[in-house]
């Protein structure tokens, strides 16, 4: 049933720099208490099920037709969300969607990266970030954070003025580690970095839950090299809806339009979106919850023995374990399915409902005492 | 209500290959008659839309999970269609799917083209190739197909050893011409070709509906060099689902998980490709009646004093006129909205529902009488 099964990897005429390469991805296995993928663990409410499954329906009869291929629609309807969000005016000329943030990075990239470019970032931080910029063979150029995961600003100043990259990613808050970035001290970097600054904020509602401004308030001062990516995987509860989007100004999005690959939004996504858009105050209604779990898991591992790292995101990265990797399986032997990040001695749990989170923390306290840490 | 709407394009830090570049895009235009991009005319029928509904609903509950990364069941419904379809025994490990088979090409050229490397292809064929190429800064090297738009396979076979492109993409029926490419001709190329061979099979199934079979059935023999790239947007009306697919040895589908983007593919994109893969037989059925209808028109186009190039796809190319430029306006001021695709004195019309066609044929007859041609 497989033709061509004899032809193996090294027959191909792969690029020199794939050989030997994985593909990204965390395990996606089968276990009881998921908390690895940063996921919101509540699932749509029935009435936006039923709305979603009314505007495919509504797209479906049209699916022979290609899509607005600027998605227009959908623009307006994010640029309203996020104007409501973060308080900043924004049009529809302002934002840009596609399949996930990863394609709105890729395309970011392609526009303002590739051969012969730099793009800088405070590590650790989302690992796509290097890969995505190896895939447009733009060089990735790390610069440490502090032992704590901040950013040193007086550093961080100095490295871009001396490296001068052509991109340069900010996470806030930062994945894995969780902390944000203040608005001024965002504002030194995107003032000493020469190119694009490219805010990463896919997690951004969960530190909006707690008062911490999003990048978007820079736009108006600095959007002539800001751009602030954003997603509805995490606080919207869409991972499996794959949207993406960014606010720039709209010059940026007009430059973006010349890699996009015609038509790349289906209808189907752009329909969806748009009911999940519509129930934008139900969904997050969970981040609350979530930042609030988020402060307990934080509290009680504290309590419990572990180093923990201040997050404002829906995750908390923790330990330290004399062995980061031992310690993960130790977590999914009895059921919790955690993130080994790669960062020595720590691991990254993702909050989930309060009883995923209670399983978490018992497993946690048993570790504790096993001479993990 | 835009921010930044004062930074303009050239105050970018732009990659300096796409200054002065223009998007991709056919103008979306409301015109009573579109028969300018190739889309099935015909809508899904209710049950199918039916079916869709059902099947985003159901994927909707867990809209806060991310996808399947692979897309397993998909594929295996894909390998099962292209294995009816062709007559090819194919497993899920031949197949690959994602947005819109641009995306597939694009993820080709990130895998086994890229700086320092070269793309051929036979010209005048897909735009998007060279596009694609560019944008993955693949150098792309045009070689003629003969006046009458068919590809001289003794000059094919010398230009390839020549040359020695990295990849080779060729287009199957060819768009915007029509022409297919017979499997012993496709073979010699595959030859000659010293690195991977694309064929662009988008409209294969209007060929396959008149006895050309698929570069699929090559596979077996040819699998170390040879893709064959599919899409569900032309002969399954789902143009506006952007599905792509790929046939392909699995170690090449192995490859692509280097460069792919880690879930890329929606659970909506997949229930929704599954559901019109579950009413193929249904939808297929519009490929005959569209197959007879383009014998119809490039016959009472002919009859009109038209110079018609034979198409064994979806679309006809016809000509030629003294200014094309000018032609295709006559027609839109008429209310039928074909393609001017830039070849000198000939434009391409899409084959629509029988009273499309009609009203096309309608204006076509008029136009041959005002000294156009």
């Amino acid at each position: 049933m497989t033709a061509a099964a004899d032809v193996r990897l090294d027959d191909l005429p792969l690029r020199a720099d794939l050989r030997g390469k994985s593909p990204y991805g965390a395990p996606q296995l089968d276990v009881e208490v998921r908390l690895n993928t940063n996921e919101n663990p509540y699932p749509p409410p029935p009435e936006l099920v039923a709305d979603i499954a009314a505007a495919c329906e509504e797209a479906a009869r049209e699916l022979h037709r290609y899509p607005d291929r600027d998605a227009v629609a959908l623009r307006e309807d994010l640029a309203a969300y996020l104007s409501r969000q973060t308080g900043v005016e924004l049009g529809v000329g302002n934002l840009w969607a596609a399949n996930g943030s990863n394609e709105i990075l890729q395309q970011l990239l392609q526009t303002f990266g590739g051969p012969g470019r730099t793009a800088l970032g405070f590590v650790p931080s989302y690992s796509m970030h290097p890969i995505l910029s190896a895939g447009t063979q733009t060089e990735f150029v790390p610069a440490p954070r502090r032992d704590d995961f901040s950013i040193d600003v007086e550093a961080a100043v100095a490295t871009l003025r001396d490296r001068a990259p052509d991109i340069t990613f900010v996470t806030s808050p930062n994945n894995p580690t969780g902390q944000s970035i203040a608005p001024e001290d965002l504002a030194r970097l995107v003032d000493a970095a020469p190119g694009m600054v490219i805010v990463d904020e896919a997690y951004a509602e969960f530190a909006e839950a707690t008062g911490r401004p999003s990048a978007t308030t820079l736009l108006a001062t600095h959007g002539h090299k800001l751009v602030v990516s954003r997603t509805m995987s995490k606080a919207f509860a869409f991972a499996g809806g794959r949207l993406g989007y960014l606010a720039a100004a709209p010059a940026v999005v007009d430059a973006l339009q010349l890699v996009r690959l015609p038509y790349h939004l289906s209808v189907l996504a752009q329909a969806s979106a748009r009911a999940a858009l519509r129930h934008a105050d139900a969904t997050l209604g969970s981040v609350a919850v979530l930042a609030a779990e988020r402060d307990r898991v934080s509290a009680e591992l504290d309590a419990a023995g572990y180093d923990v790292v201040h997050s404002d995101a829906n995750f908390v990265l923790f330990g330290r374990f004399a062995d980061a990797g031992r310690a993960w399986k130790g977590f999914l032997e009895r059921g919790v399915l955690i993130r080994d990040v790669g960062i020595p001695e720590r691991l990254r749990v993702t909050i989930g409902t309060p009883e995923e989170n209670d399983a978490f923390l018992q497993v946690a306290t048993d570790l504790a005492t096993k001479e993990l840490l």
